[in-house]
């Protein structure tokens, strides 16, 4: 069997390729040359499977796409507090300013505008790395994230070089207000240079269910980032990912995103899902025409939204509850955190109980958290002050530490241990 | 047993209870008296459990608590392309001028501000609805959205009142640019008997419950807005909901919220949770102190951040795959959606199938959604192509319309009709 | 013979009438109806001379040309400290936000803008004044400016009360910040009010000459304002009279000025002129167009100019220098004020003096101030000191106090007790 | 006799030494250098007559004291019109944005900011000038305007050059919209050669004088510039001169002024005087102390506000009039401009002239503009049309050209030919 997935790609692909609005960026000479009919998407969960559709082996080079990603290593390198330092986390809103510098500190106000990207670049390789030892190490990390080796698109670096004086201005005056330490042309030549590294559209979602899955680069499996470094950077893409506009991409995709000049596009889906597509003709606010027609239909169909609220009804984490006047036995499933331990915690509470044991049943739980952990082995021990025999099946081991709140351990058992009106359970 | 869900959030409380920064607001004569050392917690879930601790029945005003509701009932009433003709769905960043109102087209930016949560109200009951009919129906609707008859708090009312220059700025400016068609003054103060409305702190968690139940209220079961005015509010409290430091709010806590002058703050999990805090002393952006802290221990606690990668893991929706030499029975369970779907998928293409019949079971499944039934489809049907048999077993007729893309139907089978290598499945 | 002054005003109106752009303001219904065609000026001197030519028995409403005047009439009941407390004197550059107040103590930038003109209307007659006696203070008030009765024109008043939104906007959130103490209905209507003063172009001439002569009303001779206050008035006007295009119109007409929106126009050259245009047809920045073509042509045509340096060449204030071997007669003419001493100090510092009597002949000077006299005092002590008898012809006593910085006085001559070479001088 | 002046210019600088408020600029190395005591004035009429006191000797460099020079060197070389393409000239207002460029076209909102400062120096000497050649060119024109060889102070221009973070930004935005041609680095170096010309306050107040004389410096004769291109600097320097509060400047102190880091302020007086004062500690603004207080006393003591209206007071234009049945002979005096002549036309026309002749004695004035000449003349042709015969005397030809606008030229008489009751006038 083939793998329906790219076709559904290809159909979204169709339903926008008409769309020939917009132009291809021209302010970079090298940037024009694209070709303005590439389309092209890609798509990989966190379980590593890469699907892909149209021109999705043509390369392009990342421009701000590199943004989120240089965010995420400086505070992996640096820690969120050194990072804050220099580049703040806010929406930037109507532009109120020509550099986006906040009015007091004079920060950029997110690493997401050119001012907060140049700045962070700074950071890398620390903060006296030599230029180009700061570039191969943003090149490999780059290449890591993408789970093979990228290079810099050497003349389209030499174009942007060219016609730099906006983000030498920046520069300057990070300079002036001391965020940055580097001579500015330094600072913007390796900012463009991490501008220059060539992808497919393929490797953005990649590298964008890299973050979705908490640093784990999905493919690989390369740990290159920290979760909460993961969850730092979706924030900051959620908030001020798609600036000009930031609320209505949330409320039309509802999906954590960049875009590129080159006709780039990425969302990330946290915990499931990285998405890219790829057009070269942009909108008014620089974002790929067909690239944001095709994300508002991915997230439609797909139900991507975050914040859509119909997505998750009706998971019951109890499968089943089997009990005769000795034993309760209660199979749980699906991944067991907050939510469904409240629902099994709620389960039980309403619960008649007979006397004697009860049995939670962990074999098809999917996973759990922390919040799950706990809530589980807190209701068992008040199930236990409340005068039941308790334990667990858990041949999995899901539970992780049995010790509960009270210092005891929960009880283990096995399955085949116990029978309800003397059938095996 | 008895849920220690209330002693959790007991717990939550003692540890913030000793931060006693910040201070009471008392712009408003009658806020002022708040006792400033209340302090309440409280959670609704989507499957409509309450569970609360500290001053839970203690009673207070909404204040702009009521901003993200009277939103939703204005998208609900009229949809979304009237309600943007009035208002924004920006966030401010830094407030760039007195008023929050777009440079261009003169409307408020966004409705989690006076100047838009003013506009909104006036779009409530009809635009020509008098004063009073308005405040009516703004009380019955959190009523319903309690689930309890609420009241207006009078005396705060007319306190507020006397105090309403700045509002009243802003009515008259949205009347002089044809934002407004009310009176200002009576624009004004139907807003502000919106803003003294009385709950208690389990009522904001079931009301923001609703909200992330798709517009169902979870105690009532009252089905009160659409999912997707609940999926656009909710995207508008994420961007726009904590306006003075909404990348902060989102990086640190990750939950779309809002807080009220009264010391009430309120978050929603879409799909999950409602949960709300009430402590009355307020730091220098109007949050209240301790519910800051609360929502901070909460998110990292509970795992209720919506940027978090780590919650995710593993969950396999198929639970065991079952075959012999003319038969192979994959039973699915969990959340069909396009993950899940994407996972089957990936099996499916991958397996190598013996010849004859394959059969998806459904039984334990919790729940699907359309990009999910889809794919499952989508996969049977290619499954055929490449020559087997297919059905489903499908006792709760989960998947809904068994038609697929090629206008035939998927064969539904009952398990007692399959066996694998001879034995029942 | 009949003075040339109308028919050069007349000539000016006929150069500028062809242009027919703009359109009347038509916000205020009744300001609408204004008959576009319109077209009068005036020109009242210091000394009293009122010229006028085209429409000018046609009356209009004043509008914001009551602004300085109200301003100066503040600035004379509390003096500046007092009004500087509610307004600021800033040019408002670029309208940096909807209300121009300043960002850091939200006082009006300045008294030229609506809100800093509310603010200051709200001072007059005390700040406890019930609203009728404010306005009754400021009808009698204008009408002491123009020398007659001045009327309020009630429909003019009643029609714009009626669009008064943004006004109101403004009062709410100046009452918000504490900067006037009326309400806001009250500190509009006295404002409009106040606009909706009748005037002609020749009274509007009249009043801006009363600036212009330090506050005393050249043709009444009434004393309304000092000569500070008018000092005060005027620099406001010419940094923020003509707030859209301030340097442009300092560039360009260099004469302080202010435009209301019924179309009329004044400007005024301290110690010299008032002049006042009429003409409804607005430009977009809400300035009368023919008005403006009107001024720039008088501005270069009479030498207008203030930063002009083209028009005091030549100024000599020693008429003429008589002496023989035991006298010198300096004749001096022109008004003394520091240029001329300075010139006349220059001629006696390189003159070689015979011995004996230097006199300061002053019967032809026109006037002095306090610098000259000064600087004239200083130089006959130093010739003294060097040896000379001093003495000055003062018939009418232009020299005021004849005490010296030693103490001593300078000794008074007549002119007929003094001979060079034998002949009377 | 010595002249008083420097010993009245000492008076002022005794008054404000004690003034020690305010810290010498420091974020150039080499100007934290300065000794902060200095103090000097100096002034300089356009009659080239110069006056100083205290360290009036003492070098500095130009820093930002260039700008209105400069700016009228752009202005002379390529007229209003292709540096107003380049540069706005508005107030600022409060800073409404880091680089105080206008937000539609980007261009500097005046020459005296530095931005604008920086876009008009690549004008200078055409925009293809090599920067050597442009930086010899200003130089040379400093040069001419203080009347002796200026040099530059390299180590000064170094240490600059070493902080000009902030001008390199500017000159790259400036750049970037296309605004300067340069490459930002030679902008910026030229710009910073140019503010660091050395001068003395005395040349400080003769290159004021020059701006104040209508371009001709009045020490050396040497016509630098046109009236018309001192008459716009001027007015830029009146409305955005001392841009942090030109209102209150202006209010204040009345001249058109600026300041330079460097502890010089000057100040001109159109057709008047260039007043200039030198004292490195500066206020928060930036401006020097102790010349902001110098520059009050002055203004205050010499009567120089511009907006001053009681300094012009009772010129009478009509030194005496004398008649008989026959003649009536008019005599004039001092500038008969339009002001004079309407005085002298008001007197005319209430004149109950005997029949006969009216003749104008021109002897005595001390100059004329056009407009007053216009009206002389046309005042005498209306006299000639009430059946009067005219004539002047006018020995110095005041009149210029006698042609009045009927065509016909005005009669010219000798006062010997004249008797009055039979006695020679």
């Amino acid at each position: 069997m083939k793998t329906p997935i790219p076709f559904y790609l290809q159909e979204i692909l169709n339903k926008v390729r008409d769309n020939r609005d917009g132009a291809v960026a021209d302010y970079i000479p090298e940037l024009a040359k694209a070709e303005p009919e590439y389309l092209g998407a890609a798509m990989c969960t966190t379980t590593g499977h890469v699907y892909s559709a149209g021109d999705d082996e043509v390369e392009f080079t990342l421009q701000s796409l590199s943004k989120p990603f240089v965010y995420a290593l400086a505070l992996q390198e640096l820690g969120l507090s050194a990072v804050r330092d220099i580049v703040g986390m806010e929406p930037s809103g109507e532009a109120f300013n020509e550099l986006s510098l906040n009015r007091d500190d004079h920060r950029p106000v997110n690493p997401m505008i050119n001012a907060g990207a140049i700045a962070v670049t700074q950071l890398i390789n620390g903060v006296d790395s030599e230029p180009a030892a700061r570039v191969e190490r943003l090149r490999t990390y780059f290449s890591r994230l993408a789970g093979r080796d990228l290079l810099i698109d050497a003349p389209m670096r030499d174009s942007e070089l060219e016609v730099s004086e906006r983000n030498l201005s920046l520069a300057h005056m990070l300079r002036n207000y001391d965020i940055i330490q580097d001579e500015a042309h330094d600072a913007v030549s390796t900012y463009i240079e991490q501008c220059s590294i060539v992808v497919t559209v393929r490797d953005l979602a990649v590298m964008s269910a890299t973050l979705a899955n908490g640093g784990v680069q999905p493919v690989t499996g390369d740990k290159i980032l920290d979760a909460d470094v993961c969850r730092l950077t979706l924030s900051v893409m959620s908030s001020a990912g798609m600036y000009d506009g930031a609320g209505r991409w949330m409320a039309e995709v509802g999906i954590p995103a960049k875009s590129g000049v080159s006709g780039g596009l990425l969302g990330t889906l946290p915990g499931q899902l990285g998405v890219a597509t790829f057009s070269p003709r942009l909108n008014k606010e620089g974002n790929s025409v067909r690239g944001v027609d095709a994300f508002k239909l991915l997230s439609k169909d797909m139900g991507l939204h975050l914040m859509s609220t119909d997505e998750r009804y009706g998971v019951n984490p109890v499968r089943k509850v089997e009990q005769d006047a000795e034993l309760t036995v209660i199979y749980l499933q699906g991944l067991i955190n907050f939510n469904a331990a409240e629902t099994v915690l709620y389960e039980l509470m309403e619960s008649d109980f007979s006397e004697g044991t009860v049995v939670l049943e962990l074999t098809h739980i999917s996973g759990t958290n922390r919040m799950g952990r706990r809530m589980l082995k807190e209701g068992l021990r008040r199930i236990r002050e409340s005068g039941f025999d308790i334990a667990i099946v858990d041949p999995d081991g899901e539970l992780e530490d049995r010790t509960m709140s009270d210092g005891t351990e929960v009880p283990k058992g096995e399955l085949e241990d116990y029978a309800i009106n003397g059938e095996p359970v």
